[in-house]
Order: structure tokens, then C-alpha cells, then sequence
């Protein structure tokens, strides 16, 4: 899983809700992310969110700026977001998908999010390099900030190198899929299900449905259990 | 960008927080989602979280259900998230990053997201044919819920959908396995493979074991027909 995140900055301009500066700072945390600052955060906002009952760790550490400028003047690439379509054509868009793949090795980068109300305005999107957009739908464009914080933290780690989870259930080997069949065929026979005994066509049809089922090596023990006992009650 | 997105459900198990409900509501309008469930919510925040002023109206139509067998009865694949490393290995774990690509053309999924304080109990766990594991970091693995649901919904548009060829059995109803389970549990008791009646570990245990076969709409119904004629046989 990520470790730390390096040189990327997440950056709110004009933040105004306490809840969800706290919230961003929880999806920035929840992948690794730890480079957090605030231009011009509405400062009751600010204070209630610094101070919140079990408030991000990164809140204490995240600085606040007076302007765009400041927050981005180290970076060497600064990305603006937008779920909206904007009508200016004057910046190159990006959509979120190819964002990682833009990312130059070494680069430090600034992700911008604008206030709730407004978005990022003209002036500070002229700080950007280029504008990633989240590839919301049309009559729904406009993602809460903290949920934009998240899907944009969670596609720049998307692709970090992770350990495969969980190895896939081993297959039982044919001959013991085989053994379950017999030994349900004995148990389908005394329960009248299958008539005449040893049918091929019977044989064949029982023996797919267990292959399409794919069973595990585990579980094909467990399904002769159940089909031993059933014998065992049918006296067979 | 996606249109509505078809036949994927999404199901909010024990939800407290009408903030979250509502939250989670406006992050799957992002991204086109239409079908919300809520299990079991605590009643004071769905009341709450649908009167809210600029409810999204999919709270309107979103169906309330007492237990996670009705959310899931019409379904062909059930995942529950998790952000969390559960110690138990028992069920397949599968990175958001390959959820697209795990769901089958035709399938009509549910996704499960559990409760802000406690996640998926394990018998909500057993109704799932697999686990997605969100990709969040060792030192902070617990996301908000509803920017869960956005990194899920992110994830589940962000590939343009590509037809795939194949046709692949048509994967049963989770309705259908689970009145299997019923009538096989019948069975196995007849026959003392299971002792006590109804213990919620034999019914897990039961239903997991159905859930890994994978089953097809036809053979579920072939095996019924069996599990019907062993019922007549055991006189049940």
C-alpha cells in the first residue's frame, strides 16, 4: 500500500466550511497524503476545524497563505480542478484518468480546489499549469470539496505498486471433482432423481454442472462431507 | 462522460450520520448512480437526511429494506468494500482498481458499504460474492462513508464501458442461492450434517460456500430440482 505521499501539496483556496476542510484532510490522510494548505480559508471555518474533536493530525501541521502564490511558489507543476465545464477556453484540460501519467518524475506539485461557492477564479487559475477535470455527469457536475479531495488523492495513488490481496482459491484437481460426482450420483439414484443407473448422458451432465462450478480444492472436501452424510442417512 | 449508470446498486447498511446519507447521495448523482438502498438506517437521520433543503431527489426514491437479503435478492454479484484489513481470510479481497474489470457484462450489482462506526458485520459479509479493498494507507485505512462511495463510483466510470465478447453463462440471482441454502440446510439437517437448528455460523458458513460455486441461473434451478427430490426422499 502507498506509504507517504511525496511532493504533492493539496491546496484550498477560500475554503468555507469547517466540515469539510476536516473531511478533505481525512481523504488526504486515508491516502497518504500529508503536504495540506489553505489560501485564505475563511477564518471562523478555519478555527472550528483546526480545534474539532479528533481533527486530522495534518490540520496542526497545515499552513495557511494569503493568495494562490504562495501556496504553489515551490512547486514545479500546479494543477487547478474543476468538475464544471468551464466556458474559457484559454487553459489545456486533463482529465483525472491521465493525471498521474502527466506527472513528470521529480515534479513537486500543487492540486488546487476552489471555495464551494465559486470554484477557482480566473486570477487563480492563472496559476495553474493546466486543469484537471473530474469526470462528473452533466446535470450533476459540482462534487462537494472533500469528496473532490478524495477521488483526486485516490487516482494520484491509484496506480502505486501494491501487494496482490488474497490468492485465489485452489482448484480441486479433476479426480476429486470426479469422486464427488460418483458418490452424488449413488445419493441422486436412491433419491429417484436420476432413474436408470450409470446412464451416460446422466454421467456427463452431473460431471459439467460440477466443472462450471468451479470448485476448490477446500470446498470439494466440504461437499463430500455433506454428500457422505447424506449417504450415510439414505443407507447406502 | 457516462451516462446513468446501469444496474450497479448502491446499498448503505446501518447508516447513521444524515450527513453521510446524504452526502453519499450527492456523490453517486456525481457520477451518475441512480439506484440508492439503505438497510436498517437509523431512522431519525433518514428522516432527516431526506427532508434535508437540496436533498438530492435519488433520496426520494431510494428504497429503506430491514436486512441486507432484501437489498441484494434480485442481484447476480454482491461486493462489499472495505477499507479495512480484516483478519479473516475467508472471502476473495479484490483492489478497487480491478472492480471494472470483476463485474461481468449483464451483471446487476450491489455494492455494499457498511456502518460509519463498524463496517460489514460478517453475516452482511457472507451475502457477498467478494470484497473490495479501497486502497487507503496502513496508518489511516477508515474513509468517511460517503467518500468511500465517491472513490467507488469514481472507480466504477472512470473506464468507458468496452463490450466484451464470450457469452458467459448468465450468473444467478442472489434470491435464488439463498433459497437454496435454505433448502439445503433442510437437508443436511435431515441428515445430521447439521445439528442445531438455524445457528447463524451454519448459515454463514453455508451460504459462502454457494456464493464461491458461482452459480448459474440454469444450474441453480437443476440444483434445487435435486435438493427438492432429496427433500421428498427425506420425507422434509
Amino acid at each position: 500500500m502507498a506509504a507517504r505521499v511525496k511532493n504533492c501539496r493539496i491546496v484550498l483556496v477560500r475554503a468555507r466550511n469547517p466540515l469539510n476542510i476536516g473531511a478533505a484532510a481525512r481523504a488526504m490522510a486515508n491516502f497518504g497524503f500529508d503536504d495540506l494548505m489553505l489560501v485564505e480559508p475563511y477564518a471562523p471555518s478555519w478555527q472550528e476545524a483546526k480545534s474539532a474533536v479528533g481533527a486530522e493530525a495534518l490540520l496542526k501541521t497545515a499552513r495557511v497563505v494569503p493568495a494562490v502564490a504562495g501556496a504553489v511558489e515551490d512547486r514545479t507543476l500546479v494543477i487547478g480542478t474543476s468538475s464544471m465545464q468551464r466556458r474559457s477556453g484559454d487553459f489545456e484540460r486533463v482529465r483525472l484518468q491521465e493525471l498521474q501519467a502527466r506527472i513528470r518524475p521529480g515534479d513537486k506539485v500543487a492540486l488546487l480546489f476552489g471555495s464551494e461557492r465559486t470554484g477557482l477564479t480566473n486570477a487563480e487559475i492563472s496559476h495553474c499549469h493546466w486543469m484537471v477535470r473530474i469526470p462528473t455527469v452533466p446535470g450533476c457536475p459540482s462534487m462537494n470539496l472533500a469528496q473532490a479531495v478524495a477521488v483526486c488523492c485516490y487516482e494520484l495513488t491509484r496506480h502505486s505498486p501494491t501487494p496482490r490481496t488474497a490468492a485465489r482459491p485452489k482448484p480441486a484437481p479433476a479426480g476429486a471433482i470426479e469422486k464427488l460426482r460418483e458418490e452424488l450420483d449413488d445419493v441422486l439414484r436412491a433419491a429417484d432423481y436420476i432413474h436408470a443407473p450409470g446412464r451416460p448422458s446422466d454421467i456427463v451432465k452431473l460431471r459439467r454442472l460440477l466443472l462450471r462450478l468451479n470448485i476448490s480444492s477446500r470446498d470439494v472436501a466440504t461437499l463430500r462431507g455433506m454428500v457422505a452424510q447424506l449417504r450415510w442417512k439414505l443407507k447406502l
